[in-house]
């Protein structure tokens, strides 16, 4: 693993890090942010997964989480969304390939070479944490839009994982939305009953999570009709998600709605985190 | 005034325009963030004035700012560094021409037509933001790096403007630094007579402000031998200015340091604004 930049932040310390990754094929960057409480032992784990187009870098400059984090005593990790390097399979549009791997291991070509976010995700960048002063017992998820849905996928199907889950306008439906059909068969194939296990909708109708659940989205986002929130909250209600569900009057689809809500976040991952 | 974005963000509105200047020959962009107290009427404002690189977006979307800007009941402008276009002279190098305007009116080719960034700062933009719910009776002033050294030498060549000044890793003693020596040549020319008017370290050994200052400088600064903090500080205490300066121990130059002490500057600010 090597370290590419050190910033001191909050009083604590924002890293970035590439390492190689057997899940994806080649090298990988991720941030960690380390708050002051890490000089003094293990500290529970935020994970933030980001959005199209994003980096790893993206959340790590423009969400303000740091900062709460900080006050907290919570690391925050930041994964990038896919593989990327001139030998690595991209397309034209900016929602497919590089910067959109949307958390699934694909089986078609030319992606499923590379582009395994899932198990990058979910087993080998966790494993790789594990040199670091973090205590791996306690872990939260947090992500937007495309890292929303990451984020909820993930801790519906690793049940006992995460304490806490929240997401800001996470593609809530992407097995009906042109963020998710597009990709799904690009990455999955057409046969949509593999598509199902990466729809928050789909396995919150499941029985949901037994953790509790925080998801913003704002009322003046420009991607509303591709987000779906309406099928999520449906979902949550009818399931009986212990959960709260916020539309936010006015917040659109930026960082700005991101920071403006972060705080919330980091304090209710913080209430379960800590209790 | 050509309204470019608009997002909500704490509980305000941060937004992006143009306008056509007269002081720097085309259009400038600029960033506004209000305060959702600025529904109720006019609020104080808040410079924020940029370094080296960085347009209007940089400190707005990275410095954390709005939300203690919020809670104070402040407006933040965040002007951009230099005019910009394809029409505006330019320099290869990072530090000179556009994004670099070093906050003087340019008197030398090719600059002189456009590089105008102190009237357009002090003047020709505060003009323009009359007709926003501002009350520019109560103004202060804060800037990084170049931009520290934009808002020292506009506050004090501009007395009983600012409530309180105040900087972030300021350009401190430029006409004894490459940043500085370089640039004032470009765009002041040869005669360092006329340089001293823009040197933050000079002004303020001639008596300094009446209204109290704050500068904070990471320790761990990669520009250090640029910046030339000790300069300032020296002048600072041996003029009996009313203030504080903080060495921040491991903090480096990027904006995770701005961040990571941008709350006790807006807290500072806002004694002074409210008071």
């Amino acid at each position: 693993m090597e370290l590419k930049s050190e910033s001191r932040a909050f009083g604590g310390t924002q890293r970035v890090y590439t390492h190689d990754s057997t899940a994806c094929g080649g090298p990988m960057t991720f941030g960690l942010y380390l708050p002051p409480a890490a000089e003094d032992g293990p500290v529970p784990v935020l994970w933030y997964l980001s959005g199209l187009t994003c980096t790893h870098e993206n959340a790590m400059t423009k969400a303000g989480a740091q900062g709460w984090a900080a006050e907290a005593g919570i690391a925050l990790v930041f994964p990038d969304t896919s593989p990327r390097g001139a030998d690595v399979a991209d397309d034209d549009a900016f929602d497919l390939g590089q910067g959109a791997g949307f958390y699934v291991n694909a089986t078609e070509s030319p992606w499923a070479s590379r582009f395994r976010m899932w198990d990058y995700v979910a087993d080998e960048l966790p494993a790789a944490l594990s040199q670091f002063p973090l205590d791996l017992d306690r872990q939260a998820i947090t992500g937007h839009s495309m890292g929303g849905h990451g984020a909820l996928t993930l801790a519906m199907r690793h049940p006992g994982r995460f304490a806490s889950v929240s997401a800001f306008a996470p593609i809530a439906h992407p097995t009906q939305s042109d963020w998710g059909r597009k990709q799904f068969n690009a990455y999955l194939g057409d046969d949509e009953a593999t598509w199902a296990a990466h729809d928050s909708t789909l396995l919150m109708r499941q029985g949901g999570l037994g953790v509790p659940v925080l998801i913003d989205q704002g009322t003046d986002d420009q991607f509303l009709d591709k987000l779906m929130p309406e099928a999520l909250a449906e979902a949550m209600a009818a399931t009986r998600q212990d959960g709260v569900f916020r539309m936010q009057k006015g917040y659109d689809h930026s960082y700005f709605f991101v920071s403006s809500f972060i705080e919330d976040h980091v304090t209710f991952h913080a209430e379960a985190l800590f209790s």
